[in-house]
């Protein structure tokens, strides 16, 4: 995600459909739980960008892995694959986890993950409005809390989340195997 | 979790049962899921910290929150609650997480949270050992990444984590709601 997603506020109001940019004229922005139609569009979102390139492979057809997981996404009650449209064209994604946790008294957290909105349509709020989506989204499922980790490489996105209400109270730690 | 859990590193080898501090007179440590009659014990470990005794209600009888998140996550496959025990003493938890993503063509991580080991016993590898069979649960669930946030309250075990190959490339970002 960049920086740019936060560049213009969104006034809020209840998630569901938005003026994107509050303009009369321009499409939509709505948002919604991801098909299986979806797919190729979600994962060209996630290989156009610095860091998604690396370790994406956006080609047609599409290679069978991203089939497979998100057969098992759908297929899970606890993870969603939430979409952004503008008009008919599928501009952002953001994946939600519901995790069931025995911290906090035993109380379910949202974690967000794979959260993209297309470069060309950036600066519009889109970004904005699909978190606070997705954060109506965990209230509705019970959460005490919503956490995500961003990569130290776009301190921009930090500011984002921050502008959000998130804190940045945790070091994010990764081991790959 | 303390920075002398790291304090002396154990020598390895397969995850299971090993020797705490390599002593041949000390009780075994042996790692296992959790069942319902280790909740009263894995609550008190989550209450005996300065973070959790804010957040946690270690009581008898236990709130019935704990019983009630234990089921939903030993109901999932997800979710694993993983215990270390020193003999019959249980002084050690974890919660293990696997959460399918599209991200890395569509792979598989494997989370931790809630890790606390008993401070009667920490400085004897106990933390390490723990979190190395985490990891080598990881592998066999074929997991691409292990991740954890830790609080940057406790520096030390951020250096305890990077001991074990973790990299604190992002930040972790809570929202309380």
């Amino acid at each position: 995600m960049k920086g740019s997603l936060g560049a213009r506020a969104h006034a809020g109001g209840p998630p569901g459909v938005m003026e994107a940019g509050g303009g009369t004229s321009r499409p939509r922005v709505s948002f919604r739980h991801a098909t299986r139609d979806d797919l190729d569009a979600i994962v060209r979102l996630l290989a156009d960008d610095p860091l998604g390139a690396a370790r994406e492979s956006y080609s047609t057809p599409l290679p069978e892995s991203y089939r497979a997981a998100f057969d098992v996404i759908r297929a899970d009650a606890n993870n969603e694959l939430v979409v952004a449209c503008l008009g008919v064209d599928l501009v952002g994604v953001l994946q939600m986890t519901f995790i069931p946790h025995l911290t906090y008294k035993g109380g379910w957290r949202a974690q967000l993950e794979g959260v993209r909105v297309d470069t060309r349509v950036r600066g519009r709020g889109i970004g904005r409005a699909l978190l606070e989506w997705a954060i109506a989204r965990a209230r509705e499922r019970g959460c005490h809390l919503v956490q995500l980790t961003t990569d130290k490489a776009r301190p921009e996105a930090k500011t984002f989340y921050e502008s959000l209400g998130f804190a940045a109270t945790h070091e994010g730690m990764k081991l790959h195997l």
